[in-house]
C-alpha cells in the first residue's frame, strides 16, 4: 500500500496524520537538510531530535547550513527509513518499502537557555538517559555549537508497505516475488580504548 | 578520525579518493536529492545506482524532481551510512560514526536504449542478479519512467570512524564512553502472498 499524507498549515483534521508523521520522525535521528547557497541547493546529513512541534538540528557555527539559516534560507528536510526491498516480477513494479517525511520551513537559531536545553534533547534523542551521565557543556563549547529549530508546520509523509503489486498477467510467472526486509539494529556497546577500568555499560544502553 | 575528501573537476591526484567515495556509494541504494522548485530547495528520497562515473536516479515522469531536471535545476545528492553512535563523556564530543557523500551537478534525462539499460542497472543494484529473472518492460512502462543521470564530477565525502575523542580533563570521569554500532542487515526473503506454489527463493537472494 502506498500513501501520501500532507499537512500544510495544520488543520484540526490532520492531527491523526500528524501523529503518524511524528512516529516516523521518532524512529530516526539522521536527516538530510537542503538549503540554498548562492541560489543552488546543497544537501547535508545532520543529526536531529523532535521537540514537540519542531525539529532541532545540530550544527557547527561555521557550517554552511547554519550560515544559510542566518541568511534566511528556506530549508527542506528529509527523513527516510527503508524497511524492505520489494522484488516484483517486473522492473516497473520493483520498489522499496519505506517511510519518509519531508519538512519545509525556515530555521531559527536558538540562544542560551533554549540552546542548552535543545542540546540536551539531541543527546538524549540518540541515547535516551545519556544526558544525566555526561558533564555539562562549557561556555566555549556552547559558543561553538548552534542549534536550529524548524517548526513542523509544512510537512508531508510517504509510506509504502506490503508485498509487490504485480500486473495480473504476470502472476503466473515462474519468477520468485516477495520482499527482502531491511533491518537496522543497535549492536553491543564497545568501550572506548581510554575508558577507566571498572566502569560498566550503563543500564540505559543495555535495556534498549 | 574525521576527514573530508573533496573532488572538484577531477584531478589525477584524486583518483584514490574517488575510489573511496565510490565505495561509499556502492554500499547504499537510497539517496536524498535536493532540487529547486520556484527558487526553494526541495529534498526527496530516491533509489539510485552507480554506473561508472555517474549516478542513475529513478523517477516518475510526473515527479517534481524529473520536472526540475528538465528545467535545468542544479541538484545536490546526499548518501549517508551511519555506522555507530559515539557516546563521549561530554555532549560536545558526542557524535556519530558515518560515511557520507554529496554530489553536485545537473541531471540528464536518459532516452530509449540508454534508459532501458539504466533501469536494468537500477534493478540489479538493489538485488544483484535480479534482472535476468524478471520480464522486460513494456513500452508504456518505459514511457512512464524516467532515469536521470548525474555525472560524478563535483563530489565530496565525509567520514568519521573510531571511538569518542574526549578532552584530556574528562578522561578520569566515571561515565562510560564508547560507541554503539548501528548495523543494517537484509533479513530472510518473504514470499509474496500471490506467489505460485513451488517457486523457491533464487540463489542470488540467499547467497548475499
Amino acid at each position: 500500500m502506498s500513501e501520501k499524507i500532507t499537512i500544510r498549515r495544520l488543520s484540526e483534521r490532520a492531527i491523526a496524520d500528524r501523529d503518524q508523521i511524528y512516529e516516523i520522525l521518532d524512529d530516526g535521528f539522521l536527516c538530510h537538510i537542503a538549503y540554498l547557497r548562492q541560489g543552488r541547493p546543497v544537501v547535508i546529513p545532520t543529526l536531529y531530535a523532535r521537540d514537540g512541534d519542531r525539529l532541532l538540528l545540530h550544527g557547527s557555527n561555521s557550517s554552511g547550513f547554519v550560515r544559510a539559516v542566518r541568511d534566511g534560507s528556506p530549508l527542506s528536510i528529509g527523513v527516510t527509513h527503508v524497511d524492505a526491498i520489494v522484488a516484483a516480477r517486473s522492473g516497473f513494479h520493483s520498489s522499496a518499502n519505506y517511510r519518509s517525511v519531508v519538512v519545509h520551513g525556515r530555521g531559527e537559531i536558538l540562544e542560551k537557555g533554549e540552546k542548552a536545553r535543545a542540546l540536551d534533547l539531541i543527546v538524549d534523542w540518540m541515547i535516551p538517559g545519556r544526558v544525566g551521565d555526561i558533564r555539562i557543556p562549557t561556555e566555549i563549547e556552547m559558543k561553538q555549537t548552534s542549534v536550529v529549530a524548524v517548526e513542523l508546520d509544512e510537512i508531508s509523509a510517504k509510506v509504502r508497505t506490503g508485498g509487490p503489486k504485480d500486473d495480473p498477467e504476470d502472476l503466473d510467472s515462474s519468477t520468485w516475488a516477495g520482499i527482502i526486509p531491511i533491518v537496522q539494529t543497535r549492536g553491543e556497546p564497545v568501550a572506548a580504548n581510554d575508558l577507566e577500568p571498572g566502569i560498566s555499560v550503563p543500564d540505559y544502553l543495555t535495556s534498549s
